[in-house]
């Protein structure tokens, strides 16, 4: 944890919080703060800053903070639609994006995503919150990505796609294309499609080239999907100078 | 797998092969593939192709093949320096950087890795080739990126490091660097250096930076020593057009 995130109703309006869960033992027993010492905090989807560690018991795992958050956090830059992977790189990957400063994820269908991948606890807010929590407290930051799962392709693009993200700035993740094409000034924040393990089919790349995507590539190698996104991500921030 | 690779010496004179473990599981499982198919293959560090199935038995697991290997494989385009991570984060890494293109893998010490780390078996050959192979015919390659092993950061600084690795084209994984000075023209592989979790020491990274490395930022978000990897190897990739 490179930066402790408390929730809002944790902070009393004067700043003062009590955290004795996991970020108490994490202050206690790798930090080893002592009373008086400042340690990284932010706000869940608020600003980030430090806190004075006030008080601390570490027989009960409890550490009484004075907090003082004035900082925005560094922004998520860019959007992710993702056709559901199979749920152990699913669950690899959560802490990852929320890491690297993705904004909202739409997971989606495609016709070579299995159908049970959507049944799966992976992809339910219980299960990936804490690691989307774990991946902003190891990048530092404090913005919690937005997921929202969508069962049908032809539905998503034909009626929830416009809403969700803007048409300016729309990537497909493609193995062969030329890359010449992309400017890099950016109107938004970006949209990157990553299709399943067996890629999209025709028809799918085809409905999604009319939906104003541009072809995007990474190379000749054929990449897992999670190395892919992560790729995909860095490789987009590298073009608009974002991270 | 989407090449399956096999060893030269599996491989008749006249182009005749038998595989019958994981590989030929995979061609009759996952490809279901019948004879008279051609599917993708590849000679360990060596030309890739096509193979024609020429006779399976589903009971024995057998595949007999007929090869034909002519076309250079994508070559490796990158070597990376790695402070040598969690045993854990350094399992998941193999097979992401033989599949990302990786040329050669120098795990080295920093003073903020832990000692025992270098008695993982996960960074013996026995344990990493297997991985390494997995990476490659996921990404359908076939160069095994070289792995070498170093224990002391200063004898690798001062007698290996220049042997190893051209001088021109060093960076430095940096978290709070500006990329302002970094030339799009490539005159040799670029070689990337990562630093263990909790950083280098201000020495180390004054000793790396006067042996020609330029810092090079991936902005200010922390990232985990895999995702840092994954993600600073695509982003020099954009920047150089490799892949």
């Amino acid at each position: 944890m490179n930066r402790i995130l408390l929730h809002h109703d944790e902070i009393s309006p004067d700043g003062n919080a009590v955290v004795c869960d996991a970020r108490a033992q994490h202050i206690i027993n790798v930090l080893k703060a002592e009373p008086g010492q400042s340690i990284k905090t932010g706000v869940i989807n608020g600003l980030i800053g430090t806190s004075t560690v006030v008080n601390l018991n570490k027989q009960l795992g409890r550490v009484n903070l004075k907090c003082s958050h004035t900082i925005p956090s560094p922004s998520a830059w860019c959007d992710l639609i993702l056709a559901v992977p199979r749920p152990k790189v699913m669950k690899r990957l959560w802490a990852q994006l929320a890491a690297l400063g993705v904004r909202r994820i739409a997971l989606i269908n495609a016709f070579k995503v299995e159908k049970f991948y959507f049944d799966s606890h992976v992809i339910t807010a219980e299960f990936y919150t804490d690691l989307l929590l774990e991946g902003l407290q190891q990048a530092g930051t404090s913005l919690l990505p937005e997921v929202t799962v969508h069962r049908s392709f032809k539905f998503f693009v034909e009626h929830e796609l416009d809403r969700l993200f803007e048409p300016q700035c729309r990537f497909l993740a493609h193995p062969t294309t030329e890359n010449s094409s992309i400017s890099s000034s950016l109107p938004s924040s970006p949209v990157l499609a990553i299709g399943p393990e067996g890629g999209w089919t025709d028809h799918e790349t085809e409905t999604l080239l009319n939906k104003s995507f541009t072809p995007f590539s990474m190379g000749k190698r054929i990449l897992r999907t999670d190395t892919a996104c992560i790729a995909a991500i860095a490789r987009l921030g590298g073009i608009f100078d974002k991270n």
